[in-house]
C-alpha cells in the first residue's frame, strides 16, 4: 500500500488560529516538516490578507522556501478563485489545491456562488493550469455533510467528480469540512469513485469534530485513498468555541502508518518537535495523542 | 452486526481518578446509563479497598442497585482473586469478570504471580463459577503489547486462550491495557481467535493512548467482536501524567455505530449528560469528543 502525507497544519491548522505565526516560524516548522521527510506541505492559501491575516505571508513562503528545496517534498498551495491562482502561478507553487463545495449554503456564504457557478469556475481555473503544465488537487469539500444543510445527497458529490474527471481532471480530494463522515459512507463513497474513474488519485481529509477522524482515514486508506491530508498536533480547531474540529493528526498517522509496517522513512520525532513548539506557541495543548508521551528513543 | 456496549466508566474510569466518587453519585451515573439503555455495566471491582479506595463500595453498589433492575441491562463486576470470587457471589454480579496477563512483569506486578500461576488460578475460579451457573468473562490483559516488556508474542495470547477454550469458557475480552493495538494486529489476532474456537464470543477493550482507541474498536467490530467495553467521556487517563490513555468514549463510540445504522434504541443524550455531570463532578474535561458538540434535539 502506497500512502503519501500531505501536511496542512500551515494551512487549514493555522486559519483557524487567532494567533498570526510570523513568517520566520512557518519557515522552522516548515524545514523541520522537510527533514521529518513529510511528503507534501501546503505553505498556506493564496487569499485575501484582510480577511485572513493568518495566510498574509503565503507568496513570501513560498519564495523563501525555494532554495530549500531538496525534490523530495512538494509544497502545495490552496486557491479560491483566478487571482489566487495568478499568485500560485508567480509562486512556483507545486501542487496547486482548489475545490468547490457540495453544499448550496457553505458554497454561497464562501464564495458567493452556487455549486453549479462554483464548479465552473474552478473548472476553468484546472483546466487552464493543466494547459500550463501545473500538477494540481481539485476537492469537494463538505463531501460527507454540511455544518448548515446537514446530510449532501451522495449524487450531488458524485456529480460533480465526474465532471472533474469528464475534464481530464484525476487528483480528487473529499473534504470533511464538518467531521460528518462515519466509517460506512467513506468506504462507500470512494469505492463508488473508484469504479467511475478506476484512473483517478483519490485523497481525504477529515475532521475529527465527532472523533472520527483516524478510522474515517483508515477506511478511506482501505478503499484505495493514497493522499491523506492530516495536520501536526492535530490542529486545526476553531478558536471561538471548544469544539475539538481539528484535523486528523499527522504524527497519531504516522505513528499508526509504522506499526502497519508503512513509511518508516518518515521521521516521526521531527513533526512531533514541530507540535512541540506550535503548543508552546499558542500556549495551548495540541489535540494529538503521540506527541505527550513520546519519548525519543 | 449485533454488537453490545459493556460500560467500563465506573470500574476502568474511575479507578484512575484520584477523587473518589461518592456512592450516591455513582448510583445517579448508573442508573442514568440504564435509562440509556446500555447492555451491560461494570460497577466496579472487588478488590482491597485499602489499595482502591475508589473501589470500596462496590458491594454496596450492587445491592443498592438491585431493586432498579430492569431485566435488560446486566450488571458486571471485576475480580481478582478468590476472595473478590465470594464477593462477587454475594452481591449477585450478572456478569463476572476476571482476567490474566500475557505480560510477565504485568502479571507478577499486579498479582505476584507469574502468567501459568495466575491462569491457574483464573481458570479454577472460572470453573466454580461455570459450575454454580454464573455467566463470566474472561480477559488477557496486556494482549497487543506491555507498557513494562514492550511487545508480547502473539503466542502467548493464543495459548492463554486455547487454555480458557479447552475449559469451557467462551467469553473472552482481549484487553490493550497499554494502548498499543493497532488494526493489523486487531484484525490478525481476532480472526486466528475466531477460527480457534468458532463458537466463542470475544469482547475487546482498547485505550486511546495513541489515539488509535476508535479505529482499533472498529476494526475489532469487522472481525466479529459483538462485546465493546468502553467508557462514558473517555474516561481512564492516568492521573498522575498528562498523558490521554482514557478508555475509548461511550458516547463517540454509540455515536459511530448510530450513524452505521446499529443500535438506535441507544440514547445518547443521556450518556452524554452521565459525562458533564462527570466533567463536572472532576472539574475538567475528559478526553470525549461528542459531548462537547452536542446540542439534544
Amino acid at each position: 500500500m502506497e500512502i503519501f502525507i500531505h501536511e496542512v497544519g500551515l494551512r487549514d491548522g493555522l486559519q483557524m488560529e487567532s494567533e498570526p505565526v510570523p513568517t520566520i516560524t512557518k519557515l522552522q516548522w516548515t524545514e523541520t516538516l522537510v527533514e521529518a521527510g513529510i511528503d507534501i506541505i501546503q505553505l498556506g492559501s493564496f487569499v485575501n490578507p484582510k480577511i485572513m491575516p493568518q495566510m498574509a505571508d503565503t507568496d513570501e513562503l513560498f519564495q523563501e522556501i525555494k532554495p530549500k528545496k531538496n525534490g523530495k517534498t512538494k509544497f502545495s498551495g490552496l486557491i479560491l478563485n483566478e487571482k489566487g491562482f495568478e499568485r500560485a502561478l508567480k509562486a512556483d507553487v507545486d501542487l496547486i489545491c482548489m475545490g468547490v463545495s457540495a453544499s448550496e449554503t457553505h458554497s454561497k456564504k464562501n464564495t458567493g456562488m452556487s455549486v453549479s457557478e462554483a464548479l465552473e469556475r474552478i473548472v476553468n481555473i484546472a483546466k487552464e493550469a493543466i494547459k500550463l503544465g501545473k500538477d494540481i488537487q481539485v476537492s469537494v469539500q463538505s463531501a460527507f455533510g454540511c455544518g448548515y444543510e446537514g446530510e449532501i445527497p451522495e449524487e450531488r458529490v458524485f456529480q460533480i467528480c465526474e465532471r472533474y474527471f469528464s475534464e481530464g481532471i484525476n487528483k480528487v480530494s473529499l473534504a470533511d469540512t464538518s467531521g460528518y463522515a462515519f466509517p460506512q459512507k467513506v468506504e462507500r463513497m470512494y469505492s463508488r469513485l473508484q469504479k467511475m474513474n478506476p484512473d483517478a488519485e483519490f485523497a481525504c481529509h477529515f475532521h475529527n469534530t465527532y472523533g472520527l477522524g483516524m478510522v474515517n482515514t483508515y477506511v478511506a486508506m482501505q478503499n484505495g485513498v493514497k493522499y491523506i491530508e492530516t495536520a501536526f498536533g492535530g490542529l486545526g480547531g476553531c478558536p471561538f468555541t471548544k469544539q475539538p474540529s481539528g484535523n486528523v493528526c499527522t504524527e497519531d498517522f504516522v505513528y499508526m502508518l509504522q506499526k502497519m509496517g508503512l513509511r518508516n522513512d518518515i521521521n516521526i520525532g521531527k513533526i512531533i518537535s514541530v507540535t512541540k513548539y506550535a503548543c508552546g506557541f499558542f500556549v495551548k495543548d495540541l489535540p494529538g495523542y503521540v506527541y505527550k508521551i513520546w519519548r525519543e528513543q
